[in-house]
């Protein structure tokens, strides 16, 4: 079929065939297909859908696009976590060397921070020296050296998404979830991963508000994963305020480093532990959920997490004894209170407004090829739910300069209630779908 | 507003506003709005819709677009005629000459063939020497001369229409009403028109398959038109069979010219006639449609329109001895009749089909950079109604070579029924739109 009649199907409303999903991918892969003509299939998918079927033969397509790593030699399922985005989730950071420690072989494969919601990537490279893009045959040395490794995309995986993701993003055309689903599965499944943890965010601070759309997400998610072979397992997890206490770059390191050493916030150990143990069962390390939460828990009591994690930044280039000495990490010296007008309890603390506060400051982007300054961010001293006396600090903002600053406190001053009576408390765990 | 907002506005089926549609001319005319934003917005608006008011000022921001004609000096409003598109179609050679004979100014400004329907400026080009790509200059000059011109969209007039109509093409987003309706009427603005008459085409041979479907196209042209101080007329007027008896370029000239001279076929003449005494109450040269259509027909009887188109012909540089020599025109040697296979009566005469049928023998194009043989074409002996013997020709066809003749019999055999009995008579103007 030609590319117009491809594009006036779709628009019709009608399915497209298998063979003219993957004759669309191969034009996008080739540079067959211009610009135009994807961006108005794009728009028509966006507007008129498109079936399971179709969603799960365009994954398998985009695939198929590039080159597919087969890690079946080093021993295991390989295993990695996708997150939909938030504000201060730094799991990453812990629940891969835990997985690691336990046994599981985890190649994780990460993004950058976008918008509020901050990257795995630009946390990692705030470690000094941290390579997150590495070779295919420096990720598997890395993969049988650490049992894990944490990088970008890299350039021969899935080159059909990385084409149509930066349309989306320029054509209005990325809120459509065969699209959302397809581009996140394609690179997992070409990286050679057979098992995956979604961590689906709901909420203020996630890319999906209601409950209701976040498990539409995970259905599809786990729909076309299974239909292409992986074994996947979706968590809905809370993303109203940010997860943890920082919020930035080297302070998320700190957080996670500190979680590691069994001295982290509640909720960030809590879904850490939660996701590493589904891993292990995704994998077939674990064979409940039961055994593998006690699995990791004591690789988390035993230091065999942090030990794993020093490991994998020694592997990547970075400065190991940052887990000892913080000190090494980049600093700012300048810190300002955010202080509670009033006497009472924090009852809000919105993870979009503190993640577009945080991207003011300079610790994410607005556009995918703006730089990140690793050292400036956002500490939470009174998490929700704390007794505060007027004049005392709710946050502490690390900030290079004065003049970012006063953008941030606008965003801040929105993002925070205190009020008389503490809010219900809301699980972080909402919902596990398979 | 930025580009990718613009196009999520209507993607999520928002109207735009004035500044918005503006800006998106705007940024389409200067470079700035890349193609691919181009095609994500066409498609929003196909599938989302348009409101009047809204193709009203993407009508007006497109002849803002570029330099906007003043004819206003040469006496008269200027009139012209526009076909959506049939086969067979030659109205405007015979109708421009008429009008002007009887004292309208017709700067007419035709488009060319395109699929199975034909277009006027091809057929012009069959005359030696003819020229249709004029500069604004020379256009006024002929203008002065013959009181009408015959060119093509100068490059100079609507340029957004032209970048949004060579991408609408190859992206599926031609089938809109409001963007249809804005390419039209732009251009037509733009040439410093003040009356326009419309023939919008219903049936097997039109753009538009069913009247209420061209209803709706006339009437969205006249109201966008009204809203641009365009005074409008429509015509609903049948195109199941080709117009008059020649299908093809010279041989559609020289049944022009015969209709000029009186000779023609009934159809042509009445549609002619008809059209053209609209155009003199559109452009008020005539009081009302009894004294317009007297006028137009004793311009016919006199041989004024005749000698009106001789005038253009040479006003042209085209060879105005044609009128009386056809054998100047281009021809080929080689014809074939099309046989009855049955004797009965002829019951069907498929424009499309037809109109299909002339473009495989190279009388049209399939791609808008194709060139058309101005020789070849297929002349109707048998029209609708007609009783043929079997193996009695109801059709010739005129062809270069053997080898396109194939393709053009596959398409004719499925063109035309003989039957026992006639089809009941449909009218050839079905409706009157103002």
């Amino acid at each position: 079929m030609r590319a117009v009649d491809l594009i006036r199907q779709k628009r019709d409303g009608g399915a497209l065939a298998d063979g003219d999903l993957r004759a669309f991918v191969a034009g996008v892969t080739d540079g067959s297909w211009p610009d135009y003509q994807i961006a108005a299939l794009l728009m028509a998918i966006v507007l008129r859908g498109m079936s399971l079927d179709e969603a799960a033969v365009l994954t398998d397509a985009m695939v198929r696009s590039g080159r597919r790593l087969d890690l079946s030699d080093l021993g295991g399922t390989p295993v990695d976590k996708h997150s939909t985005g938030g504000v201060g989730d730094k799991t990453s950071l812990v629940l891969a060397p835990l997985a690691a420690a336990c046994g599981a072989l985890v190649p994780m494969m990460s993004g950058r921070g976008l918008g509020h919601t901050g990257g795995t990537l630009d946390k990692l490279e705030a470690i000094p020296g941290f390579r997150t893009r590495l070779s295919l045959d420096e990720m598997r040395r890395v993969l049988v050296a650490a049992r894990c490794v944490m990088i970008g995309q890299t350039d021969e995986i899935a080159p059909a998404d990385r084409r149509l993701y930066a349309l989306r993003d320029v054509t209005g055309t990325v809120e459509s979830i065969p699209l959302i689903c397809a581009s996140i599965l394609s690179k997992k499944i070409a990286e050679g991963f057979g098992a995956l943890v979604l961590d689906v965010k709901v909420g203020r601070g996630a890319f999906m508000k209601t409950e209701a759309d976040a498990r539409q997400l995970a259905e599809w998610l786990c729909g076309i994963a299974t239909r292409n072979g992986l074994e996947t397992q979706a968590l809905l997890t809370a993303m109203d305020a940010p997860l943890g206490r920082a919020v930035g770059n080297a302070n998320e390191v700190i957080e996670s480093i500190e979680t590691l050493k069994g001295r982290g916030p509640a909720d960030l150990e809590a879904l850490s532990v939660r996701l590493a143990a589904r891993m292990l069962v995704a994998a077939g390390v674990a064979s409940d959920d039961g055994d593998a939460e006690r699995r990791v828990r004591q690789a988390l009591a035993s230091g065999a997490g942090l030990e794993a994690f020093r490991k994998i930044v020694a592997a990547q280039g970075g400065d190991p004894k940052v887990l000892d000495d913080y000190r090494r990490l980049p600093s700012v010296d300048h810190t300002e209170p955010w202080k509670a007008p009033r006497t009472g309890i924090v009852a809000r603390l919105d993870a979009e407004l503190i993640g577009r506060a945080a991207v003011a400051l300079g610790a994410g982007r607005d556009r995918a090829d703006a730089a990140v300054d690793p050292a400036v961010g956002i500490d939470i001293v009174a998490p929700v739910g704390t007794a505060v006396q007027a004049g005392e600090p709710v946050l502490v903002i690390a900030c290079a300069s004065a003049d970012r600053i006063g953008a941030a406190r606008v965003l801040l001053d929105r993002a925070i209630d205190i009020a008389d009576t503490a809010p219900p408390p809301r699980p972080l765990v909402i919902g596990v779908i398979k």
